[in-house]
């Protein structure tokens, strides 16, 4: 037979299964912190007719979104989960309560060129509140709190959020005479660059290719660049703009609430100058970066926008929402050596090696172990016993079980535990007590251990 | 601006929050069990090169693989997981250790003409133990307690696990003198269709199609419509074929250790007619019939093959697995209305609704109600009291929380239980504390309740 040499797509990460460990654990807890701010878990299909997923256009992502024809419909994969969100809000309008919270961690697609950290397939964790005609700010507020206790929740606790309102940046080109729309749009998209091309390349660009004065230039350098307290400089510009002194107000407001939501003033940074590229934010925009590794940019990001459904229903859906791009995420953890050796990411907590040809007790063994929630495996391949033990040792098994005639006839197990090698003989009751206790333990790390 | 209509594609399930809870709850119920049964978790692309995904042939499912050309490379959609099992296999067979226990719970596509219960987009749920060279009996009589487990974990219990082993059939027809092969393999297929055809349209079919004499087709008849013990069965047949004694000896060692292994006798049936379509198993078979509801076929089989990565490797590869349509067992489940209907389905266990326009300590009580676990909206939208009090009623949000200015004052909270109206006004400690007292046994229902 001629044989087919197996590979996986480059691209598309598949993990090896203790660093699956790692990632399912991460997956875990980011559902349980969604579901602690109350957010209600969705799972959208992964694939809709074209038009749906490319209603608002994507850009340039669309040249990069997979679609087939299967029969007589168009599909296409969806590149980002908010398509299918705007979709699910106004399709389910009449089932749904708003505020809408949901969440989604799921599977995205995108056909890019495979570089080093990009993928063509890859998690995202999304959560949204669309409101029905209005949302109060203090949702806007409520998210930095859900980004903090994510991240520390995995045990990665070197980070900061920053945070800004774009109508403070939209209000502030106003009072320099820009006009609001493309003129303001354009300016914004540069301003965003400031972290990469630094502010001469910035007023170059700003004075020849948008055509500011120098005046106009300089200020805007000034602006998002000064290191005063924001919120000094914002009272400098109080009553010249309302659209400024609208987005000061909301940016006061959050900033009120984030002790109060647990962010300690350690993990965030109001930044007037965070511009965020995607054009459809209209309020808080939100960046979160890892503090020792800057390069990597922003791994969870997002804002408010006005008008979630616009391309389905007159229906107006403001709403807030963050993306957290977990397989990029991870693949720096992995990458940077930051997952935590000492998570217990071995498929079972106990080996059973049976030493008698009859495996009754072995099994029956095994069965009361699962009943107390113990992850447990039977090793009944015909091999040489050093083969057994090393089986163990390799999946990193912590406890091993040998049942001979001696110990059955006796009522008794002996149990070695792997990581002492400490060899106890002794009533299975007893022993199995033991084992769930210190399994308890061994299942407390968190996926995530910085060295610092 | 012109509006799209909203829809989701036809033979994808998308669910409302409440159901997804349920489908949720049996998705982990699902990770647990395979996990106390030493699985590791496993997450593989959804893509594929076309090559690898078919590298076994589909036959009939092969028309309906999704594919893709993007640039250079040829994509295809995974229609089943065991493909990219044996990839994953044969790709990493140096970084694992054998034998290799994997689940992997995950959406597979069939570009099908949608029909009611056929889905393009589903669940599969998977478990299988490969073998490097050989794999013990021992984990064949394993599977079925894992089904068990499962099903029972979720709250069905009228069930039951059709158990046979290809051997018995594969013996049995040589010793009627049946060629082994392609004869043999097609009568192995009529059989299959006794349940659907029934026994006359069988015989014509032995004798007409495959031109069986009537004595061999009786003789087939007698054996699988046989009512007595299929071990009594199997005695009269022992010492006529070699196969047919290998398939006996390991229905009984199987059979033997289902007690142990936790299984009761209501729950299995050894019936050596099953055959199980599916050419490529070579020993044991199962199926899973819910007792009440036979027409919708089985929910979970597999069975025993003897080479996975044939088609990459030449190492034997022997595995045995079992698989789990969950889409279509939960859309039955929802169709027949055996979902819990007082399974906690709200997204959160507590609406805060702050009565004063400071939210400050809305806020903090939130953050302190998380810490300890549950489940906490804050009503921050400026709305009629009634519709604030009938967002928790609509979403069937348990507790809720009025935090009024005199109950900050003096330190207190007032609560709401919102199945019995009974409204109580205390410090935020006693009360949390009686709240998660009374979420905990709300969680504790299993998602399928059965009617009987």
């Amino acid at each position: 037979m001629n044989r087919i040499k197996p590979r996986t797509l480059s691209g598309f990460m598949e993990l090896l299964p203790p660093s699956q460990v790692c990632f399912d654990i991460m997956v875990r807890k980011l559902r349980e912190t969604f579901s602690l701010y109350g957010f209600a878990s969705l799972d959208t299909p992964l694939m809709e007719a074209t038009e749906i997923l490319l209603a608002k256009g994507g850009g340039e992502t669309e040249k990069q979104v997979y679609t087939l024809r299967k029969g007589d419909t168009d599909l296409a994969i969806r590149y980002e989960l908010t398509a299918s969100l705007a979709k699910y809000v106004a399709l389910h309008y009449n089932d749904l309560t708003f505020p809408f919270r949901r969440f989604e961690i799921g599977k995205v697609y995108r056909g890019e060129r495979a570089q080093r950290g990009r993928f063509r397939e890859f998690y995202q964790a999304d959560i949204d509140i669309i409101g029905d005609g209005a949302l109060d700010i203090m949702n806007e507020a409520e998210l930095p709190s859900v980004i903090y206790r994510c991240l520390m929740s995995m045990g990665l606790e070197r980070f900061y959020i920053r945070i800004n309102n774009r109508k403070i940046l939209s209000g502030f080109f106003e009072i320099l005479g820009i006009k609001s729309g493309e003129d303001s749009t354009n300016v914004m998209r540069l301003v965003d660059k400031l972290d990469k091309i630094g502010a001469d390349k910035l007023i170059k660009s700003l004075t020849e290719d948008l055509r500011l004065s120098q005046v106009q230039a300089d200020e805007i350098i000034f602006f998002i660049t000064s290191t005063e307290d924001p919120f000094i400089t914002l009272e400098k510009y109080k009553g010249k703009s309302e659209t400024l002194d609208m987005g000061f107000a909301e940016l006061s407001a959050l900033q009120k609430h984030l002790a109060g939501f647990g962010v300690p003033d350690t993990h965030y940074k109001i930044d007037i100058s965070l511009a965020r590229g995607l054009d459809y934010y209209t309020g808080t925009v939100y960046e979160t970066y890892l503090s020792d590794y800057p390069e990597v940019g922003s791994v969870c990001g997002g804002g408010r926008y006005d008008n979630l459904a616009e391309y389905y229903t007159d229906r107006k859906m403001p709403g807030v929402g963050i993306s957290l791009g977990l397989t990029r995420l991870f693949s720096i953890l992995l990458e940077q050596g930051l997952l935590n050796k000492e998570v217990l990411s071995a498929p079972a907590d106990v080996l059973i090696i049976p030493m008698t040809d009859d495996l009754s007790h072995a099994v029956r063994l095994a069965t009361s172990m699962r009943e107390l929630g113990l992850r447990v495996q039977i090793y009944s391949e015909n091999k040489k016993f050093k083969v057994k033990v090393s089986y163990a040792d390799k999946l990193g098994i912590p406890f091993v079980v040998f049942l001979g005639g001696d110990e059955i006839e006796k009522g008794l197990i002996t149990v070695k535990d792997m990581s002492s090698g400490e060899q106890t003989t002794a009533s299975s009751g007893m022993l199995t007590t033991g084992i769930c206790e210190k399994i308890k333990v061994l299942k407390k790390g968190k996926p995530i251990e910085e060295k610092i």
